[in-house]
Formats: structure tokens, sequence, C-alpha cells
């Protein structure tokens, strides 16, 4: 199938589109974005790349990097993963720390906050080095050895990071938490301060498009971890609007607050979005749009 | 593509696994059943009909009969529907009230208990008798005359609905159910108490795998409202086990306490399984086991 | 102690007060209550009765008059009380139902209305006619044989109880309510429908400030009895103000929606005041500025 | 009245109670305490002391020193105090740090643990040295230079405070901790980690009976402040045993997981007891009874 046309049309719908949505503002690198920018970026699954708008700028993956941090823990520690953490939903979002109460510090899923330090954590123990593991990770799936971490974004993270570490202090008073708490969360901050764009999303989630055949040797995972992760960005890939992007997009997913979005359409394609406005569920505003039109004109909700 | 090899495999498989889980035992209706049955029907989209075991016996349907019911709101009012229940999955099993009061009486999906009592009372409300038009629309579509409400257990269930009209008029303090809470309560229960096999459910779920092509004339649902459906059981029709089903399934679907699954894999086939023993979240083990089988064996797992 | 002048100060103080708060209105029998009204009655331990201002008015006790259901279930079945209701303060205005789901269905104290309904289901268990036996205790005490149910208010309140029969439904899911919950919620809204003066409650309340002596023989109550209801009305007796309420006035006391509130000075008196303008957190504003300077003047504060 | 009888015979009948409950065993220096030690002083407004059993031994205060803290921070800053902390119970002892998320970072009072955290901020940045201010505080009430923090219990405190600096951190991210979590968390624990004898307690604790009279001049605080800090223990001081003490001892005071309890009969008398053991509650089973005793024989509750 040939994206082309669909992604031209995507395009220029997007321009037409009333500018909706606010940029995330807690720290300033985020805040002084040019809002008003867009870029979509798709691989297929035979590799043939289409791209548009401003899709080789790099931008925050924020959260959208949770996922290539579950992905290296499931490639060393699987059993360690799912001791710690849930699958589920969590569907609470204004009382998150009251539900790790009940929970007793295991967290919903991998992909809310509390479960990207749990994995964070897991990293920790039992890599040499996550970061420069994950940087390697990252950099051979996209392609690009330059791929780093924005210092400046974590600095000013680690400036505002105290409900992530609540939650962490809170796990370590489970047990749950095995490292120290600051070197935790410095972990984690800088893992969601990786700097890609769309086009290098696009292809490092090509493995979860095309059943993990595009991972490096030494990261290879099983079918079961890729329908794992898929199953997870479905259920729980974009905070409290989850179910309604399964609905509007059909696709497995993960968003970050600096506006991008990768998903996957299971042995078709991998694609990546950026726009920094946002919804209020924190999901990118234009690419949610985007996305769902996307699917609608390619047929290609899983739905 | 001959489901029958497949079919027969699972079949022989399930007799040999262990007997695990627990039949419901909150009504003797339930609690009596011979707990070591199971079926399994198939009907793929060109109308090809596969079944094995104990698929022409009819059980309880409850909560998969939810889908019906929803199904038919959105028929008659999908606005009023969207506008009194949530589309997000609830991951919040131990405080269900509680919830309900931080979200103003909104239940999060109509696939939850407090969800489908409000479907209930919008039924009560558009239609003139919502329980004929159900069973109408259920038996066109099951192909089958005489499926019907099982009155015992719906008077079981009466006696034991304090926690449904606990969520009736607590939402009800909300302005969010219009009608007699005992009417709606009632109207409630026995859409959850008619009587359905697996070879009804296959095909009265097909619907939701042909893109409603299959629906009466009368009951004609479009295209979004059947994504809806479909994503509402991926990330909401398991009860506390929805992330858990979604990777080991990997299909929209819609469980029972009655044992009874009914699932899709959109554009090939519609699917039910029956068996009465119920893991700790309520589902039919081996009616997760036998569709985990399934979409292995041919490859459908949506992700 | 001559109380004549603090009373006459009083009043005159309270004439000065600006109009703050506002009279509850979800029911009309309270919402067209002039609001401008106040009345303060005050009955010394040596029997010596003090009134000003609208002290012989009567008007809705509402959740006053829990101390009344309370003290008549402590009568007949003390340990039955105790076993399905709590002695603890609540603190947690926005999330009472999902209290109850965490403590299985039991209350946390009497006072608050979850536990007044269990009361009232153990009334119904133990009397032969709840609210005739109520009246006869409350009259007595009172010295008013006239003293009766508003039933106007009692069939406003049960038009809108939807959250009390909520409370009831779900404690009666956990067995905590053994008689049908129309009939209970019946009853304990005509309990709160009791109308009754300042000077009424101030007798009413005498035997909770003489240790018990002025109470009707057979209604005697032992001194634990009478502690262990003043404990639960400092702690519990002013929903989320109760803590605000000890430190300004300084005495066990009940407010109600009504706009009355009843207090007690251990050994001293017992007091009772009207004003139907209500704080935000639903305590009749300026009864609680009277009795604060009551204590004051009198140097009456326990603490 | 001369005590000396009563707490003869309160001595003689808690020798003979069964061993019930157990010592604190989070940290070794409260785990390998002696359970079987009990002392009680008492401390009339006359300036009689009487003592009986292990009244000169000094133990860990720790939660005891909140009043300390909380006293010492009115004298410097009440409206802050009042601004960032709450007056009433929490009541939700499951869900403390749900509590905060609801209630925007405030916490219900100044007893509970995130209170007392708030508490030491404040001290934080109105104390040149909090420590040493608030030692020279204890050490003028209770007449012994010599009272100092015990580093060992400290630095163990530390070790486990895992939950403190998640609510700490979690009050940040609200803005409601104003200096270094860790700076904070570091006080909190030194306070805490006070060591006082029964009879340094008492007297240190006598300035809440006598309405003030006996504080240091540099450490004055008015009527009000006393009269806050007295409802505030009787409503908040035991953890969610706040209701049962009111009504088993009927009378203001705090304890601590040190096995100390310290209360007041306002005008009266301030007391203190020891004894490890505790009850579900984490209060000190023998001195709950002994202080239940000496109400009961000295007609002192305040009910």
């Amino acid at each position: 199938m040939n994206y082309q046309p669909i992604m031209q049309g995507i395009f220029e719908e997007m321009q037409k589109e009333a500018p909706l949505g606010t940029v995330a503002t807690y720290i300033p690198e985020l805040a002084d974005i040019n809002p008003d920018q867009f870029g979509i970026a798709l691989l297929d699954v035979d590799g043939t790349h289409y791209a548009m708008g401003d899709s080789e700028k790099r931008f925050s993956a924020q959260s959208v990097a949770k996922v290539f941090a579950l992905s290296l823990a499931l490639r060393h520690a699987p059993d360690e993963v799912w001791k710690r953490v849930g699958v589920e939903p969590s569907g609470d979002p204004f009382n998150s720390l009251g539900l790790l109460e009940v929970e007793a510090g295991r967290p919903r899923n991998p992909l809310v906050n509390a479960g990207a330090i749990v994995v964070s954590d897991i990293l920790l123990s039992v890599c040499d080095n996550p970061l420069d593991e994950l940087l390697a990770f990252v950099r051979a799936m996209a392609g690009a050895q330059d791929i780093a971490i924005d210092e400046a974004v974590a600095a000013s993270e680690l400036q505002t990071a105290h409900r992530n570490r609540a939650h962490a202090h809170f796990m370590r008073s489970f047990g749950n938490i095995h490292n120290d708490v600051e070197e935790v969360i410095g972990v984690y901050v800088r893992i969601c301060a990786i700097a890609m764009s769309c086009s290098e999303l696009a292809r490092a989630f090509a493995f979860l498009a095309n059943q993990g055949r595009s991972l490096p040797p030494s990261f290879r995972l099983d079918a079961r971890a890729i329908r794992r992760i898929n199953a997870l960005m479905l259920t729980c890939g974009f905070y409290d609007e989850a179910g309604e992007f399964a609905f509007s997009v059909g696709l497995p997913g993960k968003s970050g607050v600096g506006g991008g979005i990768a998903a996957v359409c299971p042995d078709r394609y991998s694609v990546a979005t950026w726009s920094p406005r946002l919804t209020k569920g924190g999901n990118s505003y234009l690419g949610t749009r985007a996305l769902a039109r996307l699917t609608t004109l390619s047929d290609s909700s899983i739905f």
C-alpha cells in the first residue's frame, strides 16, 4: 500500500485545524516550544518510509520512551518486571498514590509513572549502565547514532519531579524500589528526556509492528513480549484517554507530554506524530486527530 | 480458513486441563450448575459455523448481555449514552462507589455494572418495552426465536442485587438515573438473565466482526458504533483482568459470571465459549484458555 | 451561676452579626424558612432554665435527633450497636461510600448518616414501634407531649433520600442492614423530621449533662453510655467541622441542617441554639458563634 | 486532691494485667526494649508531683513530641501553621496519601505524620536552629537540661522513613513543603527521637493543663493556642483510636509508638505513662488502661 497520498492528505488537513489544546508548561524547555508545529512519519513493514511536516525535528520523547525502557527490562528480566508491576489499566487519575497504597506498592502497569519508575529501578539492578544501554538500543533501532538525552530537559525535570519522588519513596516503603531513590529518579527522568524525531520514533517502534524482526540481535524479544507491550499500549498508553484513543484511532500506542505519539499497526506499519498542543488528558491534540485520519483512510484500525 | 481442526484441537486440550477455578455461588441457579462443562462455537464472517462440546446448551449470559443492551441503546440514543457514561477503564475494583462519588455519578464505562444500569435506564426511557425489544434484537441476530429470560435467575438476582441498587440510588442522587430505581434494576437484572448457548452467542456477536452487516434492518448501527463497542470490550470487557485478556487472547470480548465469553476478531470471526469455573477475576477459566489457544493457532490476535 | 446576663449578651451580639451562611435548600420545607431567626435556651444542672430570642419556635431537628436514636438503641441493644457501628471520626467527606466499601459496610460512627441508618435498622429490630417509642422518649425528656414528626418534611426528605438509600443498600450488601431498606429509610427520615424548639432540645439533652439522672425510669442509661455519647458528639458531631467546633466551642454537641445545635457542658448545663443559616460545613453559623461566646463568657469549654 | 493512693492503686492493677499488645519492631532501638516496663507520673496544677514504677526511665517520645513541635510553631507562626495544616481528624488510616491528593497537599491536622512534617518545615523556616530551640523549650518545661535526641533512634528512623519522605515529596509537589525534603525529614525524625521520662513529660505537658502559666517567658502561648492544642489532641491524638480513647479515658492526649502517652486534665493535672506494648492502633496498651483507671478513680474525664 502506498501511504504517500494519505500522509499528504493528513498533513493538509492538519494545517487547517484550529490551534486547540495547550503545551505543557511545567518546565521551560517544553513551555517555550513553538506550539504550531506538526510532523508525521510512517514506516511500513516492508521498510518504506513516509514523512511530512516537521518529521525530522527532534523533540522530548517523554513518556513515549517508557516503551523502550519496558522493552529493555523485558529483554533482561521479564519475570522481575511482572512480579513487581501489573498489567491492568489504572483508570483513576485523581488518586494514583491512594491506589498504590491499596495495592501494596505494586503499580498497575509499566506505562504509568509509578510503573516506569519500577522499570527504571529494575534496569539499574540488571544493567551495568542502564542509560548507555538504553541509548544503544534506541540508536540501533532508529538508525541514528546521535540520539541523546537532552540534559537541560532532564535538569528541569529533576527540579519538579516531587510527585515522582513521592511515588518512588512510597513504593520503597513496600520494598518495591531496590536502589537509591534519587538514583532511580535520575535514570527515569533521563530516559524520558531522550530527544527524537518522528522519523526516528517510527523506526524505533518498527519492532512492535513486525513481530520483533527488526530488533538488533543483542536486544531480541520473543513474540509474547511484543504482544504484551502492544496490549499494554492499547489499554494503558494514553493516560485517562486510553479508551477514547482505542476507539478514535484503534492502534496500540504511547503518547508523551512533549507532544509525541508513537503507534503501531501490527503487520502493517509503525507511525509517529509530533505536535506540542495537548488535550486535557495530556495527549497531543493534532497527533490524535492525524492518527484517527490515518486509520480511517488506510482502513487500519485493529477494531 | 477452516477452523475445524483448530476447534477440535482446542476441545481436546480443554478436556485435559485441570479443573481450576470455582463457579459463582451467590445465587443457587449458578451455584448448582455442573462445573465441568465446556462448549465453544465460532462463526466466520463468511457464515461458516463451527462448534464443539456443550455448544448448544443454554446458560445465563449475565454480563455478556450488557453488550446487547449497549448496542440497543446506541441504536436509539447514542448522544444520551455518551453524555451519561464514560469510555475509560475503571481499574479500581475495590472502590467502585468511591469512584462514582468523585466522578459525580457518571460511570466509567457501559460494561461495568453501574454503566450497564445507566444503559438500562436509558432503554427504559426510549423503548416502549425495553425487554421485548432487546429479546427481539437478540433472537433476530441469534436466529432463535425461543431465546428467553430465565425468570428463576432474575428472581434470585433481585434478592441479592443490593450493591446494584446502591449504585443506582447513588447515581440517582446525581440525577443520572431518570426512572424508578426498582424498575431500572428489574430491567438490568432481566437483561443479564437472558439464557443463550455458545452457538447463539457467536451468531449474536457476528455484527461486531462483520462491521454490522449482519444486523437486522431495524437495528442498524453505523461503523463508529461498532468500533466503539469493540474498543470498549477490549479495554473494559473483563473486569480487572482486561489487560491480561488483551494480552493472552488479543480480541475484544465480554465475559459473564455464568461462565460465558463472547469475542470477535474483526473481519474474521465471532466466537463464544462456556465453562462455569471462574478465575479470581470472575472470568471463565477454560474459556480464557480456549480463546488464547484459538488466537495462537489461527494467528488472529489483533496485536 | 446566673447565666441570664450571659444569655442576654449573646443574644444582643448575635443581632449585630452579619447574615452570613445560607439555609439548606434541598427540600422546600427548609428552603422556605425565614433565615434571620435566632434562638437559644440553656438548662443548668440545677434545673434553672434560661432562654432568649426564638427559643420556643419549633424547627426540624434533623441530625440533632440522631442522638436520641442512638440513646434509645443503646438502651435496648448496646452490644448490637457497637458490633455494627464504629466510634471513630470519618474525616473523609468526599468519599463516604468508598470508605464503607473498605470497611466492609460498617459505618465509622453512629452520627454520620450511614451510622444513623444502621441505628434506625436496629431500632426497627428491637422496638415494637420505634417511632412511637422514640417520640415517647423525647416527649418525656423535653416535657412536651405534643412534640411530633413533621410529616411534610419527612415526605420531602423521602423524595430526595437517594444517597441515604444508596448507603442502606450498600450496607445491606454486607449484611449490615437487616430490615427492608425502604422501611429503614422511612424510620431514619422520620426521626430526623422531628420538630422541636431550643427549650425542648435543651431539656431533652439534659441527661447528657447530669450523668443520666434526668432520664425517665424506663429509658435509663448507665454512665458508660452517657460518656460514650458525649465523646462521640465531641469527635463526630459536626460533620467535617468537628475539630473546629471542639476548638471554638469546646463542648460535645450535635448539629442539624435545620439550623439547630444541641450541646452539653457535663455537670453544668445543656444548651440548644437555632439559626437557619449554615456554614459550608453544614453547621449553624450563628449557633456556633453563640456557643463559642457562651463557653468563653462562662469559662465552660472542656479544654 | 491527693493522687497518691490512686497512683498506687493503678500501679498495682497494672502489675496484674496480662502482657497484651506488641512492641514496635520497625527499628531495632524500639524492638529491643524490655516490653514489660510500666511507669506513670502526674503533676497537679498546684505543682505536686506523683510517680510510680519506671517513671524516671527515658524512652523515645516519638509522636508525643509532635505536640512540642506544634507548640513551638504556634509560638512563632500561628497563621502559617493554620494556612498549611487543617484541624480535622483524618479518619482514614488506609489511604493517607490518597487523602492528601484530594486535599491538594494540605494535611488534615498537625498530629498526623504529614502534618507534623509540615510543622517541621515551618520550624526550619522560622527558627535559626529548630532542634536547638525545641530542645531548649522542652528542657525548660521539663526542668532537665540533659534531655537530648537519641541519635541512634534518629539514624534508624532515617533508614526506614520512606513513607514520610513520600508524604514530604508529595506535599512539596503542591508547594506545601518549602525546604529541602531531606532536611525537613531530618528535623522531623530528630524531634520524634527525643528521649524523655514520664516525669519529664508530665512536667513538659503542664502548660496545657494550667492555661500556659508554666511556660517559660520566651515561649508564651495565648489561651487560644492552648485550647487549640488540647482540642486537637482530643480529636486526633491517638491515630485511628482517637474516638475510643476519648471515651475510655476522656482526656486530651498524645501517644507515641515508643509506648509513651502524655495527657492533660485542664485545670487539674498533666500525666504521662510509659509501657512499650501497643494496641493494634499503635497506642500503649497499659498506658491507655492506666489512664482510664485514673479518670475513673479521680472522676476527671472531661465528659
